[in-house]
């Protein structure tokens, strides 16, 4: 089995930008990427973890596939090597920014007796997809892509299963998504925070993040 | 084993304000308290589901118990009552505003091996609560309580499970969780909104609510 992760360090999570630099956010995406292929990697698997990526990076126990293209684009044309190749192994294409997937995560979804598991990120998104034939599948990202990948699967006659995991449908994207790494978070990325100067911080009953200034 | 449900009638989920009136917001609030005392029941894990309520309500299936106490208050209160009477019963506690909850969540986080098993919900709150022992354990709920009712357990040397259910974690309570009804809900309060006019909206490629003026 294989698994790939999308991957852009290029201005990573802009929306981060109100309380961290370009570098910090980088430095916050590697982090997170980190944690994700770490999982993959302690999970035993994927015969071969590559990470689809517009730059060099280094990730142990990972390959670098370098593309111009975006996203569905270059997924489909993945897709569609490894079935020109004959390789009708199972594909796992995971997101990079999903720090708090655990290893038993990775093989529940990958045990799946489904032809495609969906794990559906916050306010419609994809966050994992595991294809168990290259060949029948194409990717749709962006939108409320969970109902466009649950309806190609459906269009082309695939079972599918929708997996269910807190942990996998927490994509990391804006300020108060901090809070759940803070909270939940046990690998890099969490340490990472923490030494920018983050903590949880209470405003009457909610719970949000707060930063620290550095002397 | 017993169910808890947690309920408030009155002014019920203020942060929908904006879009609706207190009469839907509190049809919506009684909506989803249907859908989870309905997959409670349909689960067939409990011998009875009660409601704590500050008000008369009627649901099918469900006892009222009527209280005026604070959450917390009215809570420990029905863990002791349980522990004084002897009754040595798991209890669940689980919130109302968790629509998308399924049977399957529910036989399987009923059939934890632990002593408390914390579904946490999103930002450090805490949705669902498993207590094989009640006169073993208090609540406290509000602001990050999942790290309160994970501390709880083990200064009282309880073995804890924090259970992963994307289902479970998604709390309805602003304008952007209602995309998570309208895109994964199958029960009454996705009906609901779709009769009071939501659909979901996508702009620059994400994914929102937008809400239509009935003639």
């Amino acid at each position: 089995m294989r698994a790939i992760i999308p991957f852009k360090k290029s201005n990573a999570k802009s929306r981060l930008g109100t309380l961290l630099s370009a570098k910090e956010r980088e430095e916050f995406a590697l982090a997170m990427l980190n944690d994700v292929a770490g999982t993959l990697f302690a999970s035993g698997c994927f015969d071969s973890i590559d990470i689809l990526s517009n730059s060099i990076i280094d990730i142990e126990g990972a390959n670098i596939v370098l593309t111009e293209k975006g996203l569905n684009e270059a997924l489909n044309e993945y897709l569609q090597k490894m079935s020109s190749h004959s390789m009708i192994t199972p594909v796992l294409i995971i997101m990079a920014d999903v720090p708090l997937v655990s290893s038993k995560n990775i093989k529940d979804l990958t045990a799946s007796s489904a032809d495609i598991a969906i794990v559906p990120g916050r306010m419609g998104g994809t966050n994992a997809l595991f294809i168990r034939d290259p060949a029948s599948y194409h990717v749709d990202y962006y939108g409320a892509s969970f109902l466009k990948h649950r309806e190609i699967a459906i269009r082309n006659g695939l079972v599918v299963e929708v997996f269910d995991s807190f942990n996998l449908s927490t994509d990391i994207d804006e300020i108060g998504d901090l809070a759940e790494v803070l909270i939940h978070g046990e690998g890099q990325a969490a340490v990472l925070l923490k030494k920018f100067g983050f903590s949880i911080a209470e405003n009457r009953g909610r719970v949000g993040v707060k930063k620290a200034h550095h002397a």
